[in-house]
């Protein structure tokens, strides 16, 4: 199979407490484990160890996003294909990360750190595997059943799209044109969704927002309720995207890093056929019902 | 009973072609007749001869908002009320409006013409008194059961609520009082509900906008997308109000009246208190998600 | 104005232990006040004492249903009506009944306890007066926000139907008729909802059920998930009334008093036309997509 | 990859004109093509050029169901596999079916005839591939985006099981275990959903019914609304499984083939473990909210 879905978003942020206050009881995740400069992550349907760090620094950013492989080998053959492009590829062991065994790490075109992993502590969710109910009691906020994706930026979209298509093999679902026919973002997936992570042109090394998956429009409403409710500072929506064809709400966590509540799209199978927008559309691809970019949407990231 | 609801909003508009194509195919109204001048218009579930009349005009407008009394007599009694007030009250002969009877008009301290009127030709819904499927089939663009209220601009807003409650017995549901405590903003009610019309500070005469009623917060995701699809331009939403709480669009037909789409919200009896919400609150009060005002809602009107 | 709504149903149940945990854990109720006998129980967005009571007793039944009237004056005035139509009043003073001020009693042609009610002492909701949010944190269960309807059954159904409209001024919105013309079932409101009682033939003094009113569909959803994780017994549902319009989840409280969720159906005013439904379409009059009864719906009752 | 996704059901009926006006009214599927014996039907988001077919036979009941495999290798694969298996597998060549290239046939443990195809003539979608709108102007009846999944029955539920895993490499997403530990039920994917094809004990060679997907509950609603107006006869529904957490309604198509709409369900990856059913919880396992089967639901079949 190779790469199977987006892992873990490992961010950091000033101010742990206040993290943990907000992705517990605004999001509703549950803290898998803490450290002394660290908090993991996850949500009620994750059976992995977590799908969101936070460490403490004094500027907010992102560390490195880590998609999960199948197997152990996957390493090796990734590790390989990476390098061949042109890529150094470090090993971390096995009890060097909270939370998984052994993993690859390299930066990538976009000057992102990127990490393989197969082996995640499965922690389980909330249900057990034995006459699961199919709904959960007792969720507080938000309570997203799992993360969905990343949207990175990059100075050279197509140079970070040929890297992740060429070496682990994603899946380029649509992609946004420029007059001249540069690729300005790029969408990409591994798991059968219209994304699992985005690229837009922008300042290498940044991250624009990871996103939470919502099964229905009407707990789309509800996060907007319980956002606002707590004063969280909404960036837009709900609306919906051309893009994906997702209905969506923006948010700034308490530190300011872009937040995302999404559900919706479609399925695309390795033979669907790449869809294109051109830049004079950006406006309805990107937020079809405004018709148009808010002005912050693609200037502010952390 | 007196006044029973908002029955029809009569505005102008300088293309009757336009405003036929869009209020039919967008909005998904019936048109109920059309005369040389005027275009009348009926949503499925209404069963009066029009909730919307558009009469030609180089300027786009409102002619006169009206609500529907019970009784004949409620015309005396009413037309009593409103001249003792101090404000004239002119009859119009059955004959004389169309899809109508007998009606009382009279400017109103706002600034605008109201009517009071009780006969109104039946033409009947979409669904039959016999055995009614609760499914419609064959409905077209948003197709709103019905409409709902409407919102006017009052130099003096508690002058003019103070017009309805007295002379008209409407109830105040919310109002917005000012750092100083003065009314800027008077919800009233007479069909049970948040609010059948609403008067915000602003221009005598002007209206805000008219609001249709949508049964579900799907539904008015599915108005986003009709909108957007039919390239209409979209003031803000969907969102929700601190105010009624109701979840709402709001757009602008493309003569330039805004409209809305609206759900939810409360039922408020005659023995509901009135809410008050300060000024300090007054984004929140209008768009909850949003948290203030989109620089155009407080300033734009017809 | 008169009549103006259902103000509280009063059962009784074998175990007031047992009620206190549905009403609250499940149904997500607050218990207004306890005495020796006693459960009084409000929604979220009610500000009445109570709007459903549970006195102890071995027999599962009604006690009698309570409606409210807008003035004081207005108990002396149908007093005087529904002792000209034949029945006998009693009054109820103030300090004899707990959570409101006086009263009248009187047994209906159903041979049901009906009571009127102007003064119910006011608790107030959980939102407040001053800048309410729309939003209300820390409900449990289902959390309705108000009591909606209740269906009883007649002998007579006509002569119930006419007692209730000639006495109280009541609207008839629907009717079901025999084949042979026979009123078998009507729906009356006083509300502006299409009923706020229904009358179906059965035995004189029975209750088939209070509903609670849903804002969604898909709170109904959310509904049907708490009342089967909790182990609740659902009658028949999630489904939709061809009467009313309205979408609905039947389910029996554990001690045995059949509960309804609704939300939906239109708004009649008073000059609404009445629909009538024919024997032969009953079964999609009740439960539109079934097409039929489920053998349960019209025997079992309390 | 190997297998992608089921691809087609090919069903037969004895009413040709019946079947189209079902399948393209009510659920809203396009006719790609029609030939003298058979119909061949998309849904709106689908590319390939069918996902339902329909021959005429007097008899109703299923031809063969057919999975998308990713490359004309794979043919070769899987013949390898199969037959080593100890089914005699069969090469159909390009041609001699409609709308398809080259496949492999073969019969499973289940007594189904089971096809894989890679090459499938691409028609497209309702949308375009450049600047796609995410709204779908014009749709008809149900209109379901895609096919989902279907369940077949087989006398040795465990058999046809181990041949899918074994194979073709289906994941088990979730079973079910008699008292003695036998299993009953098995729920097995390729897709990333909860199921692309299911086997309940039963018959073999029988088919229990296909499903199509809906994005949303409020969707599930609308598809209620449209088969009882349409009289179509609902078997079950709306409600939810506890295997899958899908929302559902079963319903049967004018001929007698069983059909569903299906929404929600969760994402498992490869490395999602397997839910265990225990037999006494079988119940709430198929319909969460009535706790139990109707009846009708694990016995009738075609």
């Amino acid at each position: 199979m190779g790469v199977l879905r987006l892992a873990h978003v490992d961010i950091s942020a000033p101010d742990l407490e206040l993290a943990a206050a907000y992705y517990t009881q605004v999001i509703g995740m549950d803290i898998s484990e803490r450290t002394e400069d660290s908090l993991y992550l996850k949500c009620w349907d994750e059976r992995d160890h977590h799908s969101v760090a936070v460490r403490f620094d004094p500027r907010v950013g992102i560390d490195r996003f880590s998609f999960k492989v199948e197997h152990e080998d996957d390493l090796d053959h990734f590790e390989r294909r990476i390098e061949q492009y042109g890529y150094a590829v470090e090993r971390v062991s096995k009890g060097d990360a909270v939370g998984q065994g052994e993993s690859i790490r390299f930066e990538t075109p976009s000057g992102h750190e990127m990490e393989l992993v197969a082996d995640i502590t499965k922690v389980g969710g909330r249900l057990p595997l034995l006459n699961p109910a199919p709904y959960v009691d007792g969720l507080v906020g938000i309570a997203p059943p799992r993360l969905d994706h990343l949207l990175i930026h990059a100075e050279e979209v197509p140079e970070m799209a040929h890297f992740m298509r060429t070496t682990m093999d994603f899946h380029l679902t649509e992609q946004v044109l420029s007059g001249e026919g540069h690729m300005m973002g790029a969408f990409l997936q591994r798991s059968l969704k219209p994304h699992d992570i985005a690229i837009i042109q922008g300042p290498n090394g940044a991250l624009h927002h990871f996103a939470f998956w919502l099964d229905d429009w009407d707990h789309v409403r509800r996060a907007a309720d319980i956002l606002a409710y707590n004063g969280i500072s909404i960036d837009i929506g709900p609306t919906r995207h051309g893009i994906t064809r997702g209905n969506t709400i923006y948010f700034f966590d308490p530190m300011g890093t872009r937040n995302e509540v999404f559900t919706g799209g479609y399925r695309p199978d390795p033979d669907f056929p790449t869809i294109t927008w051109t830049e004079d559309q950006l406006g309805r691809a990107i937020f079809y019902y405004e018709g148009r970019d808010n002005g912050r949407f693609l200037t502010v990231h952390t």
